[in-house]
């Protein structure tokens, strides 16, 4: 079992409860399991209360032995009904109500707010700190990173089985089939957490030839078409054929951590406009490495970026076939897949040293289908560096 | 592709507005992946507008394509911003606010409920219809039986490979990985939807040996210790010894309908009090096919199944170890891991037929292990049908 360590736990609340302080939120109540895992080192069944200043409290339903064994955080208070949760909190923050609390308000279901704003909590003002959590695990520690290195050698050992797996014939989705076994062979913990609401992710995007372009309601440049309405995104069951390139898009999750990384085979040559678009590709990627420095402006950043696109003349079904393409280039990430910073139109976020994303400047070309690599990267005083150790060139299995 | 018919839409949104008028909400608008499924056959990104009386209107921001091949509703319009939401509400619900409308608020985050409340329809009264849309969801109908007996099928297809992979040595998790694989290549679509927050499942729970009886926050009568404090549950790296119980508990998924299966295999002979829980088990499935028919109270199901294990003398450790069994012995299940009914202590509800239900009596054993078997039932007339087609005996493997 890899326990986090306690300095990471006991740093992250003085970050956590600094902000609180800032915001004028005498104390927190964190419910939520990303959130949890990050500041008690479990996911074990519980309350974590967080006064904006003294000692957290993390009341356990269940189950506490294995919470005591996970969390290095004291104390641990078994919670056996939901009503005993106010007199934790009046104690922990040590001043009555009313009182400004915070909740996870972006995640929690708003019908667990009413209970929490009209029977536990009635004579408080309840405010949402979601993204104060946000900005506290935006930016990564060096055992976090560790973490994410790690994800990404499960990325490089799925990249690696691809050219041994492919084989004419083979439908998408038996593919996925095989490579999804190699990443659980080699620790990927086979799911990945998100935040947004409706946001689901299973496995990334395993796309081929053409149909690979086809557009979807994923928030992502990518789509493909799946093999069930029920789930309208990722493989489906085309038959791989000679000359199509095959996009291997993961989201390899290690210890909670995760790595979102891409790239590209084709059985035979690929068609000249997907190759074409790789040099474009290597270069926004040199680019941005060179420029996401700390002080870097999101949005300024991708304006440039697209302005680069543009001069090369492939602003066309770039980030999604047609019109349909996102407004981002990069998505932050670590415990879920839709973390802060986004390199998207319109943001205002300065980058900061440890912030991690992953970029992944792409075509999806109606009819010929989609080409482009990611990396999930750290924000260095260099500026990027890539966390994940595959050769980025197009591999062509003959 | 598995397109839902549209005679089963129509019908479901029938009784939703049959429902919606009886509350005296005049119109509800749909937002969650599952539901947007259950009422518009898609997961395309949009809102549903459901009138209590009158034509739904199925406002998609993308893809629209997409969601006019897989819907047969009719009409579908394009959504560019949401701030044009609440003139497609006033056009279908032909009613001025202020009005009564029906949100999903037991899984809307709080959150977007400010926003629908605050900016949308500040004149209107917003209310929970997540119940509402449980209850509609819980009677399946025929099509839908059919899809949850294909879902079946997969289950068997996990289990019959068992015995030929299950290796002395193997890990817990290593196994999962394989059988994982199979379910994939039988058309699982690889992940379960849940309804409650923070309720999380992964494939499901492979456990073998005393630490399968692990307790765990998961709200299962088996915990397991898993592989990281940040899932802290399921499969875990032990590796399978002579003697070992394995219980295989799968989750899997064919068009968005589960099949939720147990079986239990041991390598060479189990310990005996695991052998012996098996005839109790058979006896309580007997007792429920025959007890559980329409009209049958949940909670009184619950009493006298529990008291038929109490006669047996097996109270202990039944639906988990020590004293942190789980309260209930089936969950309903459909598209989502936790639909109703629940057959739990306490509770109220009418069995009806159609409702279907995963009934899991189960021991779990200190330092011996678990063991219990599971299937997926349907209520009828006559009491419960499985819906699984894979022999329940324990199997040896020499």
């Amino acid at each position: 079992m890899r326990i986090v360590p306690s300095e990471e736990i006991a740093g992250r609340l003085v970050t956590f409860q600094a902000g609180l302080k800032k915001l004028e939120v005498q104390g927190a109540v964190i419910r939520q399991n990303t959130d949890l895992y990050y500041f008690t080192g479990t996911v074990q069944d519980g309350y974590l209360i967080v006064p904006a200043e003294g000692k957290p409290v993390f009341a356990v339903r269940r189950d506490v032995r294995r919470a005591e064994e996970q969390s290095p955080l004291r104390p641990i208070v078994p919670l056996g009904n939901l009503k005993e949760l106010p007199a934790l909190v009046d104690e922990a923050v040590g001043a009555p109500a009313p009182r400004t609390l915070g909740l996870e308000l972006d995640v929690l279901p708003a019908a667990t707010f009413f209970f929490f704003d009209e029977k536990l909590f009635p004579k408080d003002h309840l405010v949402d700190v979601g993204g104060l959590i946000r900005q506290v695990r935006m930016v990564k520690s060096a055992w976090e990173l560790s973490m994410m290195r790690e994800a990404a050698r499960i990325s490089h050992a799925v990249a690696r089985a691809v050219p041994n797996l492919v084989r004419e014939g083979m439908s998408e989705w038996d593919l996925m089939a095989e490579l999804q076994r190699v990443a659980l062979l080699h620790g990927h913990l086979g799911f990945s957490r998100v935040r947004a609401f409706n946001l689901e992710i299973f496995f990334g995007h395993i796309l081929s030839g053409p149909e690979a372009a086809t557009p979807s309601y994923a928030d992502s440049p990518t789509g493909g078409p799946g093999v069930s309405p029920a789930f309208g995104q990722g493989s489906g069951a085309r038959a791989l054929k000679r000359g199509d390139l095959i996009s291997v898009d993961t989201m390899m999750n290690r210890h909670g951590y995760l790595n979102d990384q891409t790239r590209n085979f084709s059985l035979g040559e690929p068609h000249p406009q997907l190759r074409e678009t790789y040099d474009l590709c290597r270069d926004l990627h040199q680019w941005l490495k060179e420029n996401a420095k700390p002080g870097a402006v999101t949005g300024e950043l991708y304006d440039a970026a697209l302005e680069l696109v543009k001069k090369a003349g492939r602003l066309e079904n770039f980030m999604g076939p047609g019109g349909s393409g996102v407004s981002f280039l990069a998505h932050g990430l670590g415990l879920e897949v839709d973390e802060f910073p986004f390199i998207a139109r319109g943001q205002k976020m300065v980058l900061q040293e440890g912030m991690t994303l992953a970029f992944e400047p792409k075509w999806a070309i109606p009819g010929v289908g989609i080409a482009g690599f990611e990396n999930t990267y750290v924000v260095t005083p260099d500026g990027l560096e890539s966390l994940n150790i595959t050769p980025e060139d197009l591999v062509v299995i003959s």
